[in-house]
């Protein structure tokens, strides 16, 4: 058995585009279908009642384009607005359970720390789902608003005495409390792991969400008889093609992103 | 005479609040309302079109609230989409072309620099308006995007090395183009004005938005007979109360924002 239709992959902008990356990679027969609402983005810096609602009509496009499956690839969506995800007619794969549970597999100290957006700290979520399965962890959770716009910069080399700067800004309550293990909460910070390590150490094992959630995503297909072994293509869409929009989403993506294979969406209000 | 409807002022988010402070500085008893549309902040890293359709939206919004004249507190909004003004029944203030006014009359050596978003220098609005006239301007643009976010998270202090290592990045050509007069192009960037003359020097004039625009709209309520000699109140709205609205706003205003005292908006797409 198999299931033709693509899957599904939104967020808040372009950094789901490493998730994508990831899901491109372990799953290269499967059509995808991307959406970053650029036109909204940051969610991150955001409230929750707002998020939500833009978390519902980015699913309601992404079921428009006939998907079997949606992956919110934004660590804010998946930290703030899983529940939208309720009365969705298609599974649904989320960016933090996956890397909560890798770190929880990985750390020996039991003191993980988590980088991520205001609004995904504020939520609470990494540390609810950590404590529920190990309950003496030590959790250190810092926000980190400010790494999300110097990776759309494209300041992220690990020799650029701004991004130290900036890493080192963040990261130092992580030295402080000792953790051995940092999830990477959002999706854009993957491209600061080296810089990220230079500054920690190369003690700490970093948890990439992209990695973690596109394994999951390959097994809950494989145990629903879903893959698709003939397809391959990928479509994107976004909701703003902004000034920067090309440079940001090849960095985020890996890969050149040519513009014409773009196209833009108009997202309905619900 | 006298006019005693509230001035609508607006903004993509919250950095419109240093425009909105030298208006209350300058003009006292004028009433004020204030729409910053954090729900879908920032809007200097997105395309025209975008812009354009957001602008009309918050227009049409402070007509709700029966203004007498609208500013358009943000340099992305002033740049990119002051043609949306064409329609207003009200009279309208741009941020943008006072400031290029007062750059003019202060520079000496006719070497003037930007610092703005990627939207306001894509736009190219203040080399235009430079040129036109001062044919022989030397104009030098530079988009910093990262210091927007710099100041949202209250990062100003020009003793802090990750601000100066910042904006350092970003003012390096105007040091290379030796220029003496710099528009800071953006209603965030006032905060970072100790910051850029100790990496730029005492030499180099800074021109803030804020306090050209707020003289332009006393001198044009004042022509027109359409100041409020009795008024003094601030309503605040927002599209979005995000996880660190307060601190931002408080930061921007340069004064304590009671949170209760901010209603939140929900804006209608055109």
């Amino acid at each position: 058995m198999s299931d033709l239709r693509p899957i599904g992959v939104f967020d808040s902008g372009l950094g789901g585009l490493t998730v994508a990356k990831e899901i491109i990679r372990l799953l290269p027969c499967e059509d995808i279908v991307y959406f970053g609402d650029t036109g909204r983005v940051p969610y991150g810096t955001k409230g929750p009642e707002t998020i939500k609602r833009y978390a519902r009509e980015d699913e309601k496009f992404l079921l428009s384009k006939g998907v079997k499956m949606i992956v919110a690839a934004c660590g804010t969506v998946s930290s703030v607005a899983p529940d939208t995800a309720a009365d969705l007619p298609v599974p649904f794969v989320e960016v933090i359970s996956h890397s909560v549970k890798e770190a929880i597999e990985k750390t020996v100290s039991k003191k993980i720390g988590i980088l991520a957006t205001a609004a995904t700290i504020k939520s609470g979520a990494h540390r609810r789902l950590i404590l529920e399965s190990l309950p003496d962890a030590e959790v250190t959770e810092v926000s980190g608003s400010l790494l999300v716009g110097l990776v759309e910069e494209g300041f992220t080399n690990k020799n650029d005495p701004l991004t130290i700067e900036a890493v080192r800004r963040y990261v130092q309550p992580f030295i402080d409390r000792k953790i051995d293990t940092l999830i990477l909460g959002c999706t854009h910070f993957p491209l600061l792991a080296d810089a990220v390590t230079s500054v920690l150490g190369e003690g700490v094992t970093l948890i990439n969400m992209g990695t973690a959630s596109a394994a999951a995503v390959k097994r809950m297909l494989t145990e629903k008889h879903m893959l698709n072994p003939t397809g391959g293509s990928h479509r994107f869409f976004v909701s703003d093609k902004g000034a920067e929009f090309q440079k940001t989403a090849s960095v985020l993506l890996g890969e050149d992103i040519n513009k014409e294979n773009v196209e833009t969406a108009v997202i309905d209000s619900i």
